[in-house]
């Protein structure tokens, strides 16, 4: 996963209470009765499929392929990459799917040096670094093939600077700063892991004028003070680094040479365009460090004490180094990256469809980690290689879909989306009737199922795992249910936008930020997509810690979580494949923007926007969604012409919702709809041209952009009006 | 003080803007012009005395008053209690104040000896203590009459037993651990300050079965994590200890062996009664230790890692020791408190009113401390000694208040506000017609004005505060209300409860919990009471470090604060004495009783209690109120003896809210619309009987409670009724 917020543990007595709840609610567990589905007109043959699918997928298998996947280092364009590259492509074509690897060839960049020295006011040293992630105990730490903590798209660079703490490199906390007089120019920015994707920390802290970004990782927010530290327990420890891609990700994904373009081998170098000036680069260095080798600093700056929020869980007063002649820390960095192009491989099983091949189903989850990734992504792998099973079994007993069912392993997700991006540029207009794109990442890392999707999606993503059994008795549903009723649930919150759940009584589902591979299907070409996770408490993330050994000790010991993944994931295949009628819940989706809207008329306030014409849209288009969703419900008697034709209509009211010139100076984002956040990088922006114009205090554009919506809710909701 | 909540530091850029507000608004200043003032016919002639008073109090002889009484350590009925007690006589005679020094004989211990020894597991020993308090830079840390630290009302005994960690021993908190199986009994609690009194925590581990408890101060909630400790900063060094008393001031506070009678030197010793019976006494014993204590302890439990929001600053995860078979970690307490009856001095100096001699005024501020009580109570005697000085130059010039003025110095308020609470119980009908106890205590920490009062004289204060010029230019007034509005402000909702911040746009008041000597004048004798005091960040409260050098490194160096404190404690007492009707804002009273009820009735919901004569009755009071202010704001013509029986009318309408019979359980508290809560021990609780009731699910107690009230509600209008 190339982007992550932490999620918190689980207190005990909720898991007791949970299976006391289940005991009681056995029947519910799965398909023993052919529940009413939303998209079919009659569930019995489908709930056969499902009931041969679902006990294929297997626990030990999975425990098998991770430790597989695991045994070695396998960054991207690595060798050891390449080898879990041809044993993901064994296992799919032994399931019977037709199985290629795609190479790209992409611009990426390794470390040849990373380096950090700082010293104290009085010219006394505080760091040479960085420290060996170590602790007392592991089996895989010492392997020489671990590539040393860098960041992904790092500038290289030697800088000497005086150090300034800039808390979680918010746009608020630089604007603090600045209104409390500090001056960046020059200066190196230490910031922490948190609130938002830290490519956003480096890009303000590039825009202040500083020559490097520190980004370490806080015990407040994954190490001790959320509970022990590995190998006692699941959280950071001490010298634990957060490597990661400082990429613009919210400016666009992928090869940074090539925007729009796919990296294919045959693509000549004059069609690659200058990084620096496309604008998803950064021109200044960045270095993610450790706890242990940013206290010496944070203890060491002068200054006023930081202001509320900004004190983490480290053993002193924080200090931000303030506006006075030396901040009392100077650091002397050096980041030698070597920026090559390299190949990746993304690894393509097909099982053709056999009524509408052209309709894809697409599930895919990346394969490349910054060290093992155990949790990040080869949970996510070994879940889809049982999936794939499942699906494999089900082929041999002579069972077809009717649609096409791809299953995608990414190469380079950690550098920037990278496999998955350069994919979706090459099949751009194939993607205008893909179906879905179903995403898992860090699929398992604790036992608290939790989930993002498009709106149309949300309600089919709740069938779906009402119908998958929990390994705590009941269904994975009735627990996502209740975890999410428990005072110590924060995932749905942390993950999503509030907005993202609607529905009270229902299981929450947040909606989709950026982080994984979703973004170019999903916010680039308009296929709707879900992304879901089976999570608990994980502080080892991007460290050499998210290994194997930290995942049976703290993730799943018996692997029944990757198991429910892959079930999960499986029915969403096979039931996106198969449903009679695509089973887009339009009228949450018009629900999630009329409320968006009603939140940015509010926002928008005394500014003279008129929001009337998009509210009238906004109510069109419910009307639109609450007929076809009658249609949805009733498809007795329509012939299968007619349903072809309801459905490539439903299918092609998500794409109305694009625009070909994207939104504002992020033309390569052309969902009106859902984007990343442009200063929060994972956290969901909803009607983000309208939204990010009003907070720039920008009314022309928002007006603008508020039009531009109007037009293409009035698209959508006279697209769904066809329907009959 | 006896009890107390740190307030948190106010950032910079509020004192430019404020000071810049101040430059523009210079008119607001002070008395230039007579404004109408609640309470006068005309207040021509008061501004005109206001105007002689104000220059008097002085800050160069507050700062040197203040060196005098932080010269040594004076804890309570020690020969240097004793010296500062002819001191304060001293300057109140020299004021022309007939003065007396007060004698009591009281119950009270002094520690023969205090330790602590801390075993791990493996029985390695992880603390030898208490450590000695001390830091790198501090003049007075080193004097031999330092008093170990040790816990007031702490029993006696030598304890050996395993250690349970109990976040702030809150009674949820307890709750919470014997939901997870954790048997305390034959226990050692751990507990951190903050959250609620310390004699809480006592009290409930005592209920729960507990030996011991041992109470430290988290670097979270007063040290590193706020800010600098001293000497760097104002909070608290890892070694510093908060003393203070865990007598259970919810019960009855004074001397423990004479609940609701005078311990005068002549008292017969038959007439003591048995104070582990009378119930406000633990009888288990309590230490309070150093976060460099506990830190050792905290580290080495074992056990579960503890519930969302346990988890304080140290930087490990903590655990609570859980329910298995060991804890892991083991302590030897040693608790020998030599218990005597032991000799006390109030000083008392009066002014006598010339035309209502028997209606007193009482402003009144401890005088004891624990070690050196820079800000606690010294910063309080100070600055009510430049008030006397005012007062004195009045005095001088011939001039006379009508009503009596007192001015009050307790002795040994923080072994459980025992000056004041014998000296009430001592003048009990005296004080029926006492028109009001105005309180100081940590007078001054910081610049941030901040009060609690009885809602009838909400307004006063906030008048007196509109009069009183402040050190950033601007009056005490403005400031105030302007520092409410900052993002960094807390003061006031921690202190007092919400439901106190009533009057929107103003600067708030909150309510009289407990905590200082108002509690025997406001919630036993019923007389109106105010609490004032000008608030900073205060990490070094009932340490040792709360001494000359503190205070005037980080609190007041310029002791223009003090001097701002006496103008407004001399301008209360003058307002009050001379007021032409008595400023009680019955309205203000009547809305914040009728919100309370609400409250409870909200909170009554579903249990068959009827509120409906109780409402009635609260309407009643808000209409003879609002009559009654009417009245008293059109006094044109009123008779002398008019106003007198209006104002006789007035002060008895507060006396209709005492009961006889007391609160249940704790009959010493007569107030039925304010005490100390139950489980808070500070904060406020507002129709204590019915919500404590409700609190505990007993029906039938609740609606007793609120036929109670009812009638005190009724015979509060009747009284106000009878006003013409």
């Amino acid at each position: 996963m190339f982007a992550f917020r932490p999620f918190r543990f689980m207190a005990l007595q909720t898991w007791f209470w949970a299976i006391a709840f289940a005991l009681s609610n056995a029947a519910l567990t799965s398909g023993q009765t052919p529940p009413s589905v939303f998209g079919y007109n009659d569930f019995t043959a489908q709930a056969k499929i499902d009931a041969e699918f679902l006990p294929v997928p297997d626990a030990s298998l999975a425990g098998q392929e991770l430790k597989f996947l695991t045994a070695q280092p396998h960054l991207a364009s690595t060798p050891e990459d390449h080898e879990t590259a041809l044993y993901v492509a064994r296992k799919f074509r032994a399931a019977g799917l037709e199985t290629e690897i795609v190479p790209y060839k992409v611009l990426m960049n390794q470390p040849r040096k990373v380096s950090i020295e700082a010293h104290s006011d009085d010219g006394g040293l505080l760091v040479i670094g960085p420290s060996w992630e170590h602790v007392s105990d592991d089996a895989f730490q010492d392997d020489s093939r671990i590539v040393m903590p860098f960041a992904g798209s790092s500038g290289s660079g030697d800088v000497t600077g005086e150090v300034v703490y800039a808390n979680y490199g918010r746009l608020e906390d630089f604007d603090k700063l600045a209104r409390d007089g500090v001056d960046l120019h020059g200066k190196v920015v230490l910031v922490r892991y948190g609130a938002n994707f830290r490519g956003v920390k480096v890009y303000l802290a590039e825009q202040r004028g500083a020559i490097g970004v520190l980004i370490y990782s806080d015990p407040q927010d994954d190490g001790y003070f959320q509970g022990d530290p590995y190998p006692n327990g699941p959280w950071r420890p001490d010298t634990g680094v957060q490597r990661g891609s400082v990429q613009y990700l919210f400016k666009y994904p992928g090869d940074p040479e090539t925007p729009g373009v796919a990296s294919t081998l045959d693509l000549p170098d004059s069609a690659r365009l200058d990084p620096l000036k496309t604008g998803n680069q950064p021109s200044i260095i960045a270095i993610p460090i450790s706890s242990h080798d940013a206290a010496p600093i944070l203890r060491a700056l002068k200054g006023p004490t930081v202001p509320k929020g900004w004190q983490g869980a480290l053993p002193f007063s924080y200090h931000t180094g303030g506006s006075g002649a030396f901040t009392g820390v100077t650091v002397h960095l050096v980041s030698d990256q070597d920026y090559e192009l390299r190949i990746i491989w993304d690894v393509i099983g097909k099982v053709r469809g056999s009524q509408f091949p052209q309709d894809w189903v697409i599930v895919g989850n990346h394969r490349d980690a910054w060290v093992y990734g155990a949790a990040d992504p080869c949970s996510g792998t070994a879940a889809m290689l049982e999936a794939v099973h499942g699906i494999g079994s089900l082929l041999k007993q002579g069972w077809r879909p009717k649609r096409t069912i791809l299953f995608a392993s990414w190469d380079a997700e950690e550098e920037g989306l990278i496999g998955s991006t350069e994919w979706v540029e090459q099949h751009g207009h194939a993607l205008d009737h893909a179906v879905a794109y179903f995403n898992t990442d860090v699929a398992v890392t604790g036992s608290e199922f939790g989930a993002e999707a498009v709106p149309s999606l949300k309600q089919f993503l709740r069938e779906v795992a009402q119908q998958v059994p929990s390994p705590q008795g009941g269904s994975v549903y009735m627990h996502w249910k209740l975890d999410s009723g428990s005072e110590n649930r924060e995932s749905n919150s942390l993950r999503g936008s509030k907005s993202g759940i609607d529905n009270l009584g229902e299981a929450p589902v947040g909606d989709l930020g950026s982080g994984s591979d979703y973004t170019p299907f999903f916010q680039h070409a308009g296929v709707p997509s879900t992304d879901i996770g089976s999570r608990g408490s994980y502080g080892v993330y991007h460290s050499v810690f998210d290994d194997y050994t930290w995942f049976i000790q703290n993730a799943d010991p018996t692997f029944e979580y990757l198991q429910e993944i892959a079930r999960v994931l499986g029915l969403e295949a096979l039931h996106m494949a198969d449903a009679d009628v695509l089973p887009y819940d339009y009228v949450a989706y018009a629900r999630a923007i009329n409320a968006s809207l009603d939140a940015a008329r509010h926002k928008a306030a005394a500014r003279s926007i008129d929001f009337s014409a998009a509210q009238s849209a906004g109510a069109r288009f419910m009307r639109a969604a609450e007929a076809a969703r009658m249609l949805q419900t009733n498809l007795q008697g329509k012939s299968q012409a007619e349903l072809m034709r309801f459905n490539t209509i439903l299918r092609q009211t998500e794409n109305q919702f694009l625009s070909q010139a994207g939104l504002p100076n992020r033309p390569w984002y052309k969902h009106l709809i859902y984007a990343p956040g442009e200063y929060s990088g994972y956290a969901a922006a909803v009607i983000p041209g309208v939204n990010e114009a009003l907070d720039a205090r920008n009314t022309d554009l928002a007006a603008q952009q508020l039009a531009l919506l109007t037009q293409a809710l009035n698209r959508a909701a006279g697209m769904l009006e066809q329907a009959r």
